[in-house]
This record gives C-alpha cells, structure tokens and sequence, in this order.
C-alpha cells in the first residue's frame, strides 16, 4: 500500500514552484491539504493569481488556497525576481482564470489552523519560497511546531549560493524568518542549491514534457521552455536547475535524495554573508542533530516522477477553452 | 464634550502595566476595545492571567482578553525580568481569580480583527510591553497599518537606556519586533526612559495611593509600594519611574506630555547597541515625520489623573473576599 | 611654578586643529614635543603641508612634523570633510611655506620613538583627529601604553553626534582605530561633542581675534571667520563650534572643563551607529574607570586661554612677506 | 637556471610553520630576506623565540628575526592554539639556543625597511600565521602595496573551516588584518584549507622524515610526529594536514598548486562567520581579478620538495651537543 504524505505547498510560482504543484497535485502518494502563497519570485498578488490558475488547471480547485505575507518578515529592501520568472512570474505560460475564492484567511492562519486540525505528526510543510509564512505561523501558535511532522524546504545550500556567493534567494529574500524556522524545535530538511542543481531540465526532459499530449503537459513544457530561457539569459546556463519540486519529491519518496544530518543556522548580521545558510560539515552530526541537508539527487527517478505525475493528471480542462 | 478614544492596551503586567490597566479602564476618556499580551517583564501564562484578573478586580471582565507571544519575533536569549517585577509579575499584590474564558484568538489576530472592525482611523495601539504582537498583527494583516490610528508606545528613549547604556527593556527584549513597528507607514509616539524617569512615584504620591479606600486603591498602593522597594534595591532610584502609565496618559491628554517629531529608528546590528531606539535630534524633523517622541511630562497632573481613574473605579468587588 | 606638560598632537589640520596648534604653540604651560598627522579632515599632503606652514607662522618649526596615515585602519569609505574646512584644509587663511624638512619617520613611528625616549609617565597624547596613528603606534609597539600619561582626544560624545545622530566625526572616520585606543589599558579622556559645543566662536570672540595686531592674530581671525561661514551654511550654527583646541585646553589647565569617570567603549558593528561613543551612565562608574568625559566648559576662560597664547606668540615672521 | 624568489617569511611556530622554515631555508629557489613572527599559534616571545631557534638549528642565523604584533589589529578575545602546537608552539621538539640578537624594529617595520630597499616588485610576503603585520606595514607605508611582488598566504578557504564552519583559525584569529590584506591594491593567493588538506603527512611521509639523517631531518620528524599525535585528538584526522609550507611551495613552483583567479573578501560582521574569506564561486572571475584560490595540490612533488630541502640544509650543528 502506499503510503501519502499530507502536506502543505507553501509557495511563490514562479516556474519551478508551478512545477512543485503540477507535482504534488499529480503524484498519488501527496495529500495536498493546503496551498499558500508568499511575496518572493513576485508579489503576492501574482503569485497567488498563479497558483489558483494552476489548480484550475490541474482540476484541483477544492485546495483551499489562501494569501499570505506581501514582504519579508523584518529586513527592508528585498526584491521580487523578474529576470528570472518574468513580470507575472509565469511569463509564457496559458493558463484559465480561477473560479473559486481565496481562503479569507492569512497565510499564517490557514496553516496554523490546519496543522492544529489534523492529527499530531501527519503534517509536512513544504516552503518553497521564503519562509514568512512559516516563521509568521510558529510565531502566532507555537504549538505547531511540535504537532508539525516536519518541515521540508527549497532553499540555502552547503557551499553554494547564488544571490550572493554563500546565500540563495528564498532564504536571503527573508533572512529572519529562515533563522526562526531553522532554531525551532521541529526536524528540517533543506533542500537546497547543492541539490537543486543536480535537477537541471535540459533538452531531453524538455522533450519529454512537450511529448504528454495534455494541457497541463502543454504548461510543463512551457514553463521549462521559459525558465531554461531566462537562466540561460541571466546565468549562462545550459540547462536551468529546477528547484522546487526537488523538496515535493523528497516527501514523496525520501528515497530519492541522499540526506545528511548537519547543524544548520541562517547567519543574520554578515555584510557579505546576510541570509547564508551555514551548515557545519566539520564534524560528524551530534546525536539528536534535527537539521539535514539533502546532498544528492537521483535524477533519472526525478524526473519521472515529475512526468508521471502530470500524465497522472489528465486533462481535466480539455473541453475548457483558455 | 469629552472625546473619548479606542484603544488596544497590548501588555505584560508587570507592575507598571498594571498601573496602565487601572488608568486605561478608569479613566473615562478610555474606551478599552481589548486587553492583549505578550511575554516580557514575565511570561505569558503570568502576565496574561495578572491581566485578567486586575480587569476582573475592577469590574471590567467584559472586556476581551487574548495571549500573545511566548517569546520575541527573532532574537534568542531574551530573558523575563523578576528582579523589578517579581516571581508573579505582581509579588506583594492580592487579586481575584478571573471568572471568563481567555479569548481564544492569538493576540495579533484580536489585534488585527479589532483594528479590521471598527472604523477607520478610530483604534490607538498602546503597546506598554515588547513590541511582538503589534509586529505580528503589521505582518499578518498589513491592511491595520493603514487603518490604526496611531501607535503610542511605551519602550526606548532618546539618550537613554536601562538593560544596556542605551537601550530599554521592551524594547531591547525585541528589537526586531520593533523595527518592525517603527518603520511601518503609521504615526509612532514613543513615550520612552527620557519622559517615564520623570514619572517617579514618590513618598508622597505613593501615600495618595494608600488614602483610596477602596480595594483597587489598595492595589494601586500595593504595586507602588513594591515597585519603589523593587527598584530601590536594583537600581538605587529613591522613587520608582512608573513608565507604562504614561503611555496611556499621552492617549488621554496629549497636552500631559510634550512631544517632538524626530526621526527614529532601531538598531539591530550593534554589538553594544543592538536594542537602541535611535533617535536623530541633528536638525529640525523632516516634513511629514512620522515618529514622535515625548520628552517632558506634566507630572502633578500625570499623578493626578492616575489617581481620579482609580478611585473611579469605585470598589467593584467589595463584598467578594480575595 | 607652571606646570609643563609634554604633549604630541596628532592632528589634521583643518581649521579647528589649526586654533588647537596655536594654542599648544603659544601656552607656556604645554611643551610641544612633535606634530604628528592624519587624513580626516583632507587628505594627508594637504593637512600635514596646513600643519608644516602654521608652524613656521609661529616660529615655531623646531618641532618635529610626521605624516601619518592616509587613511582609516580598516573600514573602507571615510571621505574627508572639504564642507566645512575647504579644499585645502584652511581655504581663507594666508600662510607662509614651510622651510624644514618632515620628519622621516612614519608619525606612528614618530610617536613611538618620542614615547619610549622621554621618561615614563610624561608624554601625554593629544589626538585631534582620526585616532588611527594612535592606534597604530600601540600595535608597533605596545608597551607605549603604559608609558604614556594620558590620551585626551577630541572626538566621539556622551548623547550627540553630527556624521550620524550618534557618531562624531574624527570616531565615525576610523571606529576601529577609536576602539583599539578606547580599549587600551591607558587613560582617556574623552572631550566630545557635548563639550565642544560649549566652545562656540561668536561674534565677541571673533572680534577679540580681530584685535590681535599680529600675523598669527590675523590668522586666527582668518581661521574663525571661515569656520563661521562654512558652519552657518552647512549646519544652521550661529557660531561655530571649534572642538579641538578644546582638548588642549584640558591639558594645559583640567579645572577649565569638568570630567566625570564613565564607561566608554566604541560600536563597531551598528547599522545605525557604527563608530559611535557608547558612554555608559547608568550607573556610578566602577572603582578604577579609565575613561572619562569631560562635560562642562568654562567657556570663558577657555576663550581667555586661546586668545592669549595668540598674543604671546608674537609676531615672529613680522617681516616676511606672505 | 633556477629562479629565485626572494621572500619575507611572516610565522607563528608552531609546528607547520616551522616545516615552512625549513623549505624556506633549505631550497635553493628561496632567498629568505627575513623573517618575521606574529602571536597566533602561540605568543610573541614563544614564536619568535622558536623562529630563532629553527634557524640557528638549519644554520642561517645571519637571517634577521624581528619580533612583531603581541595580539590582533582590532578584534579582543583571540586565543592562542596550545591543544595543537603545545605549550612551548613546539613541544616534542629539541632546538638549539639561539645565540644571535633579535633586530630591533618591530616585524611591521622590518617588512617596510625590506621591501623598499629591494628593488621594486621583487619580494614576495609569505605570511603563514595571522596577517597582523602585514596590514600594520600596509597602514604604516602604503608605498610597499605597489613594490611588493605579491603576498602568498597560509589562510583562509574556500568553501571549508576549522575553529568555524567556514572560518579558519589565521583569518579568524584577526579578521580586520585579514580584510586589509585582501583589499589591498596587490596580487594576494590564498593557501587555504582547502589546498592544505591535500597536504597530509601520513605514515609514509613520516616515515621518509625519520630517514633523514641528520639533526634537521629529526626536527623535521618530531615535528610531523607531534602534529600528527596532536590532530589526531584534537580533529580525528589520521594523518594531519600540513599547512604552512604549502604557501612556501607555491612560491618555490606555482606550478605544484593549481590557482584560480576568485574574487576573495574577508566578513568582519558575521554572527556565525565573522573572520570568514569569502570566494565568489558564482561565475568566472571578472578582468584583471587580484585575488588567487589555490585548490590543488601535486601531494608527491610537494613532499618531495620538503624532503629535499630538508635533506639539502645538511647537518649544521652536527658537533654542538643540543
């Protein structure tokens, strides 16, 4: 029997987050409980625009969705990324308006009030944008932090960054609110740019997407056509590393990704290192260590899973013109 | 006609605090919206039931109490403050037990629903402890910003500090927190260490205290009494400043203190400065300042409206033994 | 008998350190061993070539001059301060060119050497400037420390600033060099700010310089009339306040201004106050203090004192043309 | 015909930088102008006194030994490294007395004399402990900034620490020296962990130590026999990482490290990081970049040539009882 990992999507789409849904709303063993959206790749109006469309267009708008933080937790002076992810944050991509409301809740709200909800230890929050909502949420009910199965999140990286030379968007985008996430007591999984990198969509995965003869395999395709586009515009690369699904994997089969235990901490007050995740490889792990870093992906299983879930999909709005 | 203003009194009670609960729900230019707390001078299972009951000592338990923050947005390491205000927050005071539910809202949500509810420009924030649920309710509903209409706080001072040489306990106890609230697009009134070290509560005031025959006047008296012992021995200050209080006199009577507009903002980088409320007093505020600092208080009519609230008050549970 | 005190001054000409050599030059009471220089006010040519010149003014080149620094120890981007004290340092004053060679030796060096040749206990080290040759002759060779008399600098404040709200601008230039100086197990006394802004060159002082019918009278009046100018236009001050003779002044006689015994310590790492003077009053100072503020001015004594050693100056280039 | 670098050797020994005298002494591409110590692995007299003593024991007391910084630039709370070089920098060693005077002039004085007596862009500084003097002589001459040839630095890493995860114990014993150094206006390659882990000597290399016989050829032995026992507790390495020569190999023949141009600074603020050097990895390194990485190191040929040179000192004090 398999077994399905309750979640909640906590996320900026942005490309690779569009394709963090496509996946877990695609792979049967996710129960996504909840999507919720966070100011970071663009504002949060248009983020959360992009995750309800795509829940349309997967056929799952019974997720409740609801908007959360329009800026970092303290720091001033963070900035969206439309080099990246265009100025809707999905530049590129066709998509149906959303036909039912946003949860008139907070962000924060919706996530505390779930995980409250739902049995003690079922619930995995999967951030794959900065981590306000997060960090807004262990702040206003601390007691999620020990109902919380765990928490697996895109962003940081051990030696590597790419805002700056040791930090990486998501967490520099909103510093504070990574260090409270990584100094709560609930067991956190980065997956972060030493891993993400390894999950490079390159010709043959392009291929590969515009090959499912479905809308939602149309969007795929589309949204890697983009990304490899603009990465290869901003940063010369051959072919983009497609984070954010990285971390829906993980949940799906732990399997798919080496993990490592290794104490992590966000560095808050470096001129050159504000937003750093700094992970202490000199020493083996203390007992009882509750940060990991994934350091390894298995990219063929990666991205068929990624493929399989969008067929899995269907074509639920195949009759529906957008 | 007198006019009468809405407030939110957001505490840690705490002597002080509880002198600002007596002033806020006896002076009849008060109109006591909420009570929420936050963890500072004790934590939140001890300043919020201190809240409570001292509402039930004066007859006001029909006003909504709710429990905030157990700790501060960021920072680790803060530490509560039992040396000035007792292993109870109120040692050497005698209070009923609460008779209603707390609210079961968190403080920031009763803060932003409240805020949400009434009309427009008409709620004053009075923080008189760390400054974390108003940061909180800012971040969780960014809408209050624009609808609160003015935030007058307890916390900092001009050139002055305690906890360090120039920064104050609320404050110090959550600077990120503060920044938050400093730098948000509302009018900031700090009624910090400059304006409440002129708030000392002498020989003579404090036997105004003992003169009100009522049981309220016995707690007043009982927390005055306390507090000179308290500081006398931590500090060598022969009267204790009763800063809280004088946040709440400001809302009453603006003209009981006087204010400057001038630039302020927090530190949070500094080494022996992290915590201080920097305030720019090198040239004339710019236009449209935002910030204000209160600086000379009107001390005979300060003492003189704290101890009309609280024989206003009456005698509310006189003939319940407690 | 006079009592004589042997003194380096460190300095950057600039007009205020110009009336400071004036007046160690022209008091019988302070012996000037060596003239040492530093880049803050203008560049390091310009305010050693200022310092070289005045000294021949006052025939007084028998002092040996060494250039210092160019720059802070560590912190990249101070700028010099052309606003108030021109392009050259001095822009407004008439000076004869200097006839004697610099001394070879880096000022750092100069002072060292000048220290450890004199007997213990005698040199006191009089910093008017940046404190970065300071700094730097204490790491060459540390046992200068403890042979030295005192440092009384002229720098930092007890609760003002004018670079920043908290920070001055000889500490704000080189806040590392400042904290090595602070920190070192010497006496310093502190003449900030809150002092030197008692030390204000109206209209009657003015005129007093006027009167003096010499050259180095003309060059006072000269230096304050430009000082006067440049601060009404860039500050708003009816008169200038001329901080550094100030510091000499407490040399010469230290009932002209009042010191009290405090804490001092340097903020590196502020956001907002980086380089300023953390002076701590909250309480007593500890038995031992090293680090004292002066805070009151007898201003005019301190006037009296200035204007005299000008007049027993003389006028020792009285016959030469410049 | 062989080239020959003249070289300043800046040392603390301890254990690693005494091998990295003895390939400075012993290999004939190596002119060895002076050397210079620093406080780090132990204190100023422990260092300077075993510098003396090496170099007596290779026979080259005729080269100058000054002593110089006591502690770091600006940072307090630096502590020496006793648990990896003992007590005496050299415990487990047996040394002559030296028997020559130490020079006068401080270590920072002695680098400037040098460097602007040699002809320009001749001299290489080689520091192999923290860079104290060598920003000191920065501070106190600019003018050697253009006349050195470059600096090759035992220090710092890459994307690797010891005393922090990401800061090694030479730059972070004085980070603002460091941060001077590499921010200078001269060509700076760094030898960092990364390289010096590559340089381990394990039994084989111990063994051919123990072959040598001579008296420098035992001091060579004892000493990786002491470092490796030493490491072993302290780090649980089996063969224990010779750092220091490494930068003297590089200067004998660049080509047995390979280096890549990387854009390099040093964090003075960092919580978690501060003393950090940070490598920009993120693209190739801009035109005209100052700052070298080096990453590779040819582990046969660089113990080789420590053998060789060790074996080419011969046996000096072969008839002085020691």
């Amino acid at each position: 029997m398999t077994e399905v990992t309750k979640i909640i999507l906590d996320c900026d789409p942005g490309y690779d987050d569009a394709v963090a849904l496509l996946l877990a709303a695609g792979d049967p063993r996710i129960e996504l409980l909840a999507v919720t959206t966070v100011a970071g790749n663009q504002s949060i109006e248009k983020v959360t625009g992009n995750a309800r469309r795509i829940l349309r267009a997967v056929g799952r708008e019974d997720i409740p969705v609801a908007a959360g933080a329009i800026r970092p937790l303290v720091r001033g002076g963070a900035a969206f990324c439309p080099e990246i992810h265009g100025e809707s944050g999905l530049d590129g991509t066709t998509l149906p308006e959303a036909t039912t409301p946003v949860d008139p809740r907070a962000a924060a709200q919706l996530i505390v009030d779930t995980v409250m909800r739902e049995p003690e230890g079922t619930v995995t929050l999967v951030p794959t944008g900065p981590l306000t909502n997060i960090a807004l949420a262990a702040r206003l009910e601390p007691r999620i932090v020990g109902r919380v199965k765990e928490v697996v999140l895109m962003g940081g990286g051990c030696k590597i960054g790419n805002v700056k030379p040791f930090a990486e968007f998501n967490i520099e985008f909103d510093p504070e609110a990574a260090y409270v996430v990584f100094n709560e007591a609930w067991k956190v999984t980065m997956v972060g740019l030493d891993l993400t990198y390894q999950a490079r969509a390159d010709e043959a995965v392009r291929a590969r997407a515009r090959a499912i003869a479905t809308k939602p395999g149309q969007l795929l395709a589309d949204i890697l056509d983009a990304f490899a586009r603009n990465y290869k515009k901003k940063s010369h690369f051959d072919a983009p590393p497609v984070h954010d699904p990285c971390a829906v994997a993980a949940v799906i089969d732990r399997s798919i990704v080496k993990c490592v235990p290794v104490p992590i901490d966000v560095e808050l007050r470096g001129a050159l290192t504000y937003g750093m995740t700094v992970a202490d490889f000199r020493r083996p792990a203390p007992e009882g260590c509750r940060t990991f870093a994934a350091v390894e992906l298995d990219q063929p299983r990666f991205w068929d899973m990624v493929i399989e879930a969008v067929e899995r999909i269907g074509d639920p709005l195949k009759d529906v013109e957008y």
